[in-house]
């Protein structure tokens, strides 16, 4: 039915035939002749009715929104008067000769010229995928997962398929429960990542392989997190962290090249100690030039223990941020910097004012100024090098609560001052992962999984000594979001059964849940390691979006719904019986609407 | 650790230093020399260890079966007398200058050197996926899949990813269920196809859209069906079924070039009733020469009830299936074979030998020959042109008890006389479908899904005449396999209800179960069609094998079970508490294991 498609044509088209297949995007009529916008997926072109081509204009006219029609014509340049550089196939228009109504079309119940709410988008998701905005990025994704495939085949990567229906495992969010009809009263699990098939692959011999594969995470959800989410996995044998991070970077390089025009350049390679120090995170945005800088020695001896008491506290952090410029800032605005980091339980927002660095420490406004002698006041602008116009935002408290406000605020300062070059493109490798991380109760917790290597140390040392060990882990992160994440895995039974012993699962626990790999673990496992890209993130970032939904052709809501069906929804008790599980609803919660 | 796989290596080789990594397959000690095979995924090559250099021997002495080793060495010609040509490496060996034991293996619990049972070979899937003959399959499977990815990508489809997370749908199948633990008491469906979806994509205008995608079915497990299986699936905007086959048809013939340089040629098309009425069988093998032939015409008359019943019954069937040569079967063979169609509801198998076409009707033996007439003899020797050595064997019942009983036998004869021609490949298409079909209490059930529209004919002729219209639904067989079926699609609001109406699904259920269907077909569908092929089914062909588990990496068994990591399981309590489900199995049922 079609020729060719709408956005395809050009003026190398002139006088042709064509027949094209699509949608009436617009529709104005003018001098007598009815002018129409067709869209198809790859763009769309102007045809004229032109009451001279006989026949025609009784269809013409019942032309109306969003019918769906085929249309011959011929194509012509417009003249110059009238070339639209606009659009893409603005230097020609098609002449009708023939009009067809495939399908009518009622009054949509988007409104395609203004903004809709996202509810009513992802109700009317197959309209909204209609506009070209959507459409492309749809189109995006599809073209960034034929490329990564084309790369990884061209790698001698293998692409396997692991199961979905598969086993619960211990990792950090929940799993997706699915009961068994066949062996009622258990349970299948949805995989939060193929992490023990892609390793048993590695056993098997298969040296590399790949998969683009749904994973499913059932927890609380986030802007950019989806209940399913699609991961490039990424597994090898016989290659060193920086092999995989080498062959790794380079596809996200070449990738960047092809869709966006930009040479990434070779990524930094940053300690996790350090990107924390730095930054407060593990993923730091470093487009943003904000830092944050220890103070803790210069004030041990201060008379305020808001200060000198974390200072004083080994698992204590106190640092600053210098906002270049930030002296400008209000009171109503430091109010609201101090309720923002109070989110991240940090229990106040202590500042420093460089109002004229020339008056020395007259020239200095803070609440806390009485506290500070001239020496910690000139220490701390040395250290922070603060010029005349510059505010000093103080954290003082737990490392981990000052990493996390101080991080969250560095975020928001470097938005709201400009500071953050948006136009750029910061990547990088954040490396030497600590293994364990400790929880309030003093038990220790794998920071990547379980199934990560420790870096230059035996199963003895690393049993005797576990807290503070370091993991060959590695994540890249790329303006701020953390695009994929791997490590080095454990290729030995002795190795596997320590780390585990360390997390508290005893003998037992790890037979009934990885007893598979143990056993695995004694037939010449070869040394391996891999990664996994967070597809969804990485096509949002090559969008330009930042929103996850954007990317995905049909979402879920941040309550885990699909708008558009209705799912989840009420089961059939017939299938529920035969599933043999019953919904068990505790009288004071709610139940499912 | 490595410069080049072993099974890359050949003369072009020699001299050259080389690093190899993989696994001991085999080793023999010869003169004072240690002989190993050294395994990767590509491939073997053999490494000889000799005393001439120093500091090897004992080393390699070490070596077991399965060590995981890293070696250096040089590779070397064979002499012309050790040349093996049964290995693709057979003109070159490695002498051995390093070894690194990389990991040491325990013996294997399979033995790689005679057949090992499913279940062992199953819950040491990752070692038996070692041996050659499976990688090699899994490495098919790769390449087929890139394959058709890169086949449909050059041809402008799209792949874009459906949910997993679905809605229950009503196809035949039952939905896995998964509970919701934010909208707890309600569930979302694995998708036993994205149906749906890739029809809503249409409607956005993607035009051609393809995933190999998951898809789900739990139910009753044979040979070749998983619970999880996975489908190229296919849709189109603006091309008929005829442009579909075309385009799907060059698709698999170019993968036989490709995979198994063979030519499929043009695929037949058949209409169902013609092979129904020829083979019993909607996805008949023609490499079977076999057929069914139709005689209720001639035996309307004999006094013999098992006949002339069903001959005169407008829902019954009588034919015959002509074995050439057959007349040889013995009374026990045919004893078996009427206990064989038992088992697809015939109530005998009533039989004709020609035993010497010369004598006329002395020449024929049969228990029923008493009942048939000369002319009755005759006719029947005329149609099915059975020669001196031939029996006839007769299915008289209700049409579909024949259809499968003959079906099913000719198959069977067909492999039980050496007739059928097992190394040739027999594609084609199956069309024109019925829409309905009558269950036993008259009800209509569509024969490929309820969105498949009718071949030439208005929503209201639907109405008024549903149980003998056609479908213009198709499949493509290969070797008696169904490998890919679908169909032109309905995008009319008007049609769409008419077919829910037939099949007898209310108003309320409409909208409860289809309402965004119903609602998304009001805004200018465009015609659409589509297919779904069986990526398993055509792996297993190309690999030549009959167990669809021997070409996934991870399968279950027929039970639904993964015996490796030993899933499905008893979930945790606790879990099961916060999804707000109780496992509810009735006393008089077993529990899980």
């Amino acid at each position: 039915m079609r020729s060719i498609y709408c956005g395809k044509l050009n003026k190398s088209h002139v006088d042709q035939q064509v027949e094209l297949c699509g949608w009436i995007n617009k529709r104005r009529d003018l001098g007598g002749l009815i002018f129409v916008d067709l869209r198809d997926r790859e763009g769309i072109v102007q045809v004229v009715f032109d009451p001279e081509v006989e026949g025609l204009m009784d269809k013409a006219n019942a032309l109306r929104q969003e019918f769906c029609v085929q249309i011959k014509g011929v194509v012509r340049a417009r003249p110059d008067s009238q070339v639209n550089k606009d659009m893409a196939t603005g230097e020609v228009e098609i002449l009708g000769t023939d009009l067809t109504i495939v399908n009518r079309s009622e009054p949509l119940p988007l409104d395609f010229n203004q903004q809709n709410s996202e509810e009513r988008r992802l109700t009317y998701r197959y309209l909204d995928l209609r506009r070209p905005e959507m459409s492309d990025r749809i189109k995006l994704r599809a073209k960034a997962s034929s490329f990564v495939r084309r790369y990884l085949d061209s790698n001698e990567f293998l692409d396997i398929e692991t199961p979905v229906l598969t086993k619960a495992t211990p990792e950090g969010a929940r799993d997706y429960l699915v009961p068994s009809r066949v062996h009622k009263g258990s349970f299948y699990a949805l995989p939060q990542s193929p992490q023990l098939f892609k390793q048993l692959l590695m056993m098997s011999g298969f040296d590399r392989y790949y998969q683009i594969v749904k994973c499913f995470r059932d927890e609380d959800l986030r802007a950019d997190r989806q209940p399913e989410f699609t991961q490039i996995d990424i597994e090898t044998s016989f290659l060193t962290s920086d092999q995989v991070r080498a062959i790794t970077e380079k596809m996200i390089r070449e990738m960047w090249l092809e869709f966006k025009n930009v040479d990434l350049g070779q990524f930094p390679v940053m300690p996790y100690s350090e990107a924390m120090s730095r930054f407060g995170s593990d993923k730091p945005d470093l487009r943003n030039p904000l830092e944050i800088v220890d103070v803790a020695d210069l004030v041990k001896d201060v008379e305020f223990k808001v200060l000198s008491a974390p200072a004083n506290d080994e698992k204590g952090r106190v640092a600053v941020i210098k906002v270049p410029g930030g002296a400008v800032m209000s009171r109503k605005q430091i109010d609201d910097y101090t309720k923002f980091v109070g989110i991240y339980g940090a229990k106040g927002l202590a500042w420093l004012k460089v109002n004229d660095l020339a008056q020395g420490v007259e020239g200095i406004q803070s609440p806390i100024a009485k506290f500070l002698t001239e020496d910690v006041i000139n220490g701390l602008l040395e250290r922070t090098n603060a010029q005349t116009g510059d505010i000093l935002l103080f954290g003082a408290d737990k490392r981990n609560v000052v990493n996390e406000a101080l991080g969250a605020l560095r975020i928001k300062l470097g938005l709201d001052f400009e500071l953050t070059r948006l136009d750029q493109w910061a990547p990088l490798w954040v490396v030497d992962f600590p293994m364990f991380e400790e929880d309030d109760e003093g038990n220790l917790h794998a920071v990547h999984h379980p199934f990560t290597a420790p870096k230059g140390i035996t199963a003895e040392e690393l049993e005797a000594n576990p807290a503070n060990q370091l993991s060959d882990a590695y994540d890249m992160v790329l303006n701020g979001y953390e695009v994929g994440g791997g490590s080095v895995r454990i290729h030995n039974n002795k190795m596997q059964q320590a780390v585990f012993r360390i997390l508290g699962i005893n003998e037992q626990e790890q037979q009934d849940k990885f007893g598979f790999l143990l056993e695995a673990l004694k037939y010449g496992t070869p040394p391996h390691a891999g990664l996994a890209f967070g597809l969804d993130r990485l096509v949002m970032l090559l969008c330009g979006t930042d929103n996850i939904r954007d990317v995905i052709a049909f979402p879920k809501t941040t309550q885990a719904s699909c708008l558009m069906t209705n799912a989840p929804s009420v089961a059939n008790p017939e299938a529920l019986k035969e599933l043999a599980i019953a919904v068990a609803i505790a009288s004071s919660e709610d139940a499912a609407e």
